[in-house]
């Protein structure tokens, strides 16, 4: 799935700015591959981006229409489609997170055909993926893996992926969740798989490249989360990764949804190299990403320096102190660009 | 999804035995859930049950034709589709395992419609599973797990349900394949169901019950096996089991299908019960059961003697020399029944 841009993100008649995540998302990491935003009377959410309808869109080069709010249930609202066929008539695709498949409203579906543009939903997989297969690959990859979902792995890989470029690195970012396919134009979301195909779908997603590039795998859930872990598993074992980043959240008492109780960074680390050291036996940590958002400033640095000494490993804040102790410990590691 | 008895078994045309291993599964562990077989002419293959045309079957009191042979590639061939429909406008549900849904074939899913009956792919899940909770059930459980696939998982879960009943205990075999599902009635052909729900249908498979009734859960793939080991930890944390029987074939080098060396019996009891005990802390290995066909039976013996002083457990080959020692544990370890 290549998703062609520039985007042009339509935000709907969304309440507020939360139901617009994935568009905020995009403009936060993408700015450069979008035209602008189609709001509709009553939207709440702003994106910042200047304000355009579909065929003003059209006219200024769009090339997809990029659904990028949610409503409550993931469902299509009826007042959107009168859009979504517009922009489709108006020679653009049309790209969705949502859990309702766009072709299964009858007049996207006629209009994508009429107009034989692309339909991208990206929680719904149309790649045939090969099972996993566990060779090497040239090329090397980091990993966010986490202690819990949610916990930043997708911002500290597009952090680290833009740290890295900036000291001169070659990299690129590899999406394996749906605001992630947006951001990097590619992907599949990895919790929507058949689960044979887990690894398989990884090794897909972090192709052979050349030696020196790196890739950086936006994570998924935890090897301790009794929902997601075999994901989380397939997904490690996919990327055999050179270099992991543990993301932590550290006022969270249990795991995102159920009674689980947090493990620990240090769990965390161990169980990462047990079990990534089947198909890359080098597997090493590179650092520890705290969200700190719940600390003072204080609170956070005195958080970060104990957590960074008592596991040697560099610890920061991505959002708030940037990734540049991680990459220094890559260029130690791994040696300069 | 629950398939109504008694089966049916159809060979279908097929070369030889092991394109019916299905139906010969099915029979050596369910024959009395089974009326009769249907052969077309040339099929090379026997389960040993009575011979019968579908509408002597359907008059027999069949209420399900199984589709108990697959051709390589797992399509249906077209001389098939004809004895599928006489089995519908018979009055019988039909159940597959191939990979190819029966409803996508015109000719099946009319006749299935205008008789109102049920087609069951189970290599496809039509139910919807919830995410694992992760939440502790009542009821005692046992988990089949491998140095590998394809090492006597199945067997030994079946063996294992049998054993304990003929002890006096309550238990109950659970199906995670397609050929288990036949077995058992009910289940999921785990390895088909979309990724972020793995535990969850796991949880499915092996419901709260009774607290002195045992589940013996058939095991998927391996903690260390590079394509599948997503499933296979998924499938862990959903069982929660109490117990666990490590399976193993002792020639095999390297992995099904993959280039990876195969673990130790040792690293497969310590990474199942390290992450077992996030769903249940009270995990632990009572037994190892060995694929000894390769050797003869002294080689077997001693091999198993050796083994399980090694490892301080009872070893048995479950075709070989039955599951009473492993039962014996369990009675030592939880109480007679």
């Amino acid at each position: 799935m290549e998703i062609a841009r520039p985007y042009l993100l339509f935000l709907g008649d969304v309440p507020d700015a939360l139901a617009a995540k994935t568009a905020i998302g995009i403009v936060d990491w993408r700015k450069d591959w979008c035209l602008g935003q189609v709001r509709m009377p009553g939207c709440a959410a702003d994106t910042g981006l200047p304000d355009m309808t579909i065929s003003e869109g059209a006219e200024g080069g769009a090339k997809t229409l990029i659904i990028g709010a949610v409503n409550a249930g993931g469902r299509l609202p009826e007042n959107w489609v009168e859009s979504i066929v517009e922009a489709l008539n108006s020679g653009l695709d049309v790209a969705s997170g949502l859990h309702v498949r766009l072709g299964s409203i009858l007049a996207i579906k006629e209009a994508a055909e009429k107009n034989g543009r692309q339909l991208h939903d990206v929680r719904h997989n149309t790649t045939s993926f090969a099972t996993g297969k566990g060779t090497k690959r040239s090329g090397k990859r980091i990993l966010a893996v986490g202690t819990d979902c949610s916990v930043g792995k997708k911002y500290t890989a597009l952090a680290m992926d833009k740290a890295m470029n900036d000291r001169g690195y070659t990299s690129s970012f590899c999406a394996t969740g749906q605001t992630g396919v947006f951001i990097s134009g590619r992907g599949a979301a990895l919790d929507a798989v058949i689960a044979d195909f887990i690894s398989g779908a990884a090794e897909w997603l972090s192709p052979e490249t050349d030696p020196s590039h790196w890739q950086i795998i936006e994570g998924q859930g935890s090897l301790f989360h009794p929902s997601f872990a075999g994901v989380t598993l397939g997904l490690l074992h996919g990327s055999q990764p050179d270099a992991f980043i543990v993301c932590h959240e550290p006022t969270r008492k249990t795991m995102r949804g159920v009674d689980t109780p947090l493990p620990s960074i240090q769990d965390v680390i161990d169980m990462t190299i047990q079990c990534g050291k089947l198909t890359n036996p080098d597997i090493r940590c590179i650092g520890i990403a705290v969200n700190t958002a719940a600390l003072d400033e204080d609170e956070a640095l005195a958080y970060l320096a104990k957590v960074g000494e008592k596991h040697g490993l560099p610890a920061t804040d991505p959002v708030r102190f940037g990734m540049e102790t991680i990459v220094d410990k890559v260029s130690a590691e791994f040696g300069a660009p």
